[in-house]
């Protein structure tokens, strides 16, 4: 029930987790956000515009990486800081993406970790790019 | 079902929702997630935090932010570009929270806004800060 | 709102529940239990295992059993005393799925029946056997 | 993304999860199987009952056992055989519960891990027991 120390995180260290995404995902996360943006929703919507179809909420696909920092790198006891994300392409319903985090740089006197956070779709195409800062457990 | 175009937009325009954050709304977005970290889900581990009790993820608390983005302020049609958050306080369960986004910058060239995002809580506390570069709706 | 007391209860009766399994009800078991393990929400994982697609957690299965001993064979005021389950085949998202519950005992001076549980596919395939103690309503 | 195999495992090896019973779980867990007994969705009804408040399903309460088998020991790459839980006393909706998962035996030739499942509450009280039989990922 407690997540790795900043003494023993190293530069490089790497966790990741994988999630199809379901329609049921979307739904929920529109129902629990109030975010019903067409886009997501509405298929008929979807249907015109740039991506053809539903497609899941940036901010939800951005989810996975509190996923990974939370319960694996550096997991329970980790603070977090901050986040940014890019979006760089489009995760659509039933899309399996994998969201990986990898330890960037190590400040130890002030407990804090630097990490970059992407996440891949089925493809191997990157989907999201971004950086995490964060409190090691303690 | 359209959103407000580049043209419409005006530096300073602002739009908000608020939301009392449920137990209901933690649990689901840690079972879409699967970030069970005991900080949202376990009694006992809150406990013995610095918190005291249950907290809510912090990038479910930055969800706001894209509800307001996507239903509002540009509304339907916007296309997410990145979001950046800095986490300044926790978030509890029965907290009521306000996502206000604010138009900073228009690049009309490239259909490109910038919002400043924010969140506080019922007692005016600002828990979240951060900004939105998202393409307006065309 | 009362259950069948022991008095009513015979050897040989029998009541069934049936139902088509969504990919909603793994997701959300999944999100309730945090049983996020790959082969029930990771497509690419399932695809390598021998399953070969995503399939329902075993427990999210038995579930069905207690629909039955707890709405309509005893039914109301029913109190599980133990449950035995052998998994004996796989079942996947879009499988319907029939829990049968059947009186084998009646131990009238202890309130106490045994019921046989098993539940069957749309093919008619054994996919779960076993057993239940219930105390029978008051 | 794989579990421990049988080479690895050592009798006496033990995993736990533990998880704060939101009404959430319960309303989920009854609209996912159906089962609406009283006892869990009807205050009126569960006030007259000897437990006197709404309690979680008992079969909810042994599913925290399948997140510690598909997720941790052994993890994932786990198959499930089977399962035998005893209810010794109710789960309330509040309730802190930790599922306890230890190997008992290991029957190497036949990859099949023996382990024994108990349920606790946050004031240590015992309010399940069991055994699960289950092959080791391969």
């Amino acid at each position: 029930m407690q997540g790795i120390k900043i003494g023993e995180l190293k530069v490089g260290q790497t966790a990741s987790f994988r999630k199809t995404i379901s329609e049921t995902d979307v739904y929920l996360f529109a129902g629990i956000t109030g975010d019903t943006n067409p886009a997501h929703i509405d298929e008929i919507h979807a249907k015109q515009t740039k991506f053809g179809k539903r497609i899941a909420h940036g901010l939800l696909v951005s989810s996975f990486i509190s996923t990974v920092l939370g319960t694996m790198l550096p997991g329970p006891g980790t603070i977090y800081v901050s986040q940014s994300v890019n979006f760089k392409a489009p995760v659509y319903i039933g899309d399996t993406i994998e969201a990986r985090v990898t330890v960037k740089e190590l400040i130890t006197e002030k407990n804090r970790v630097i990490l970059t956070t992407d996440i891949l779709n089925q493809n191997n195409e990157v989907v999201l790019t971004g950086e995490a800062i964060v409190l090691a457990p303690k």
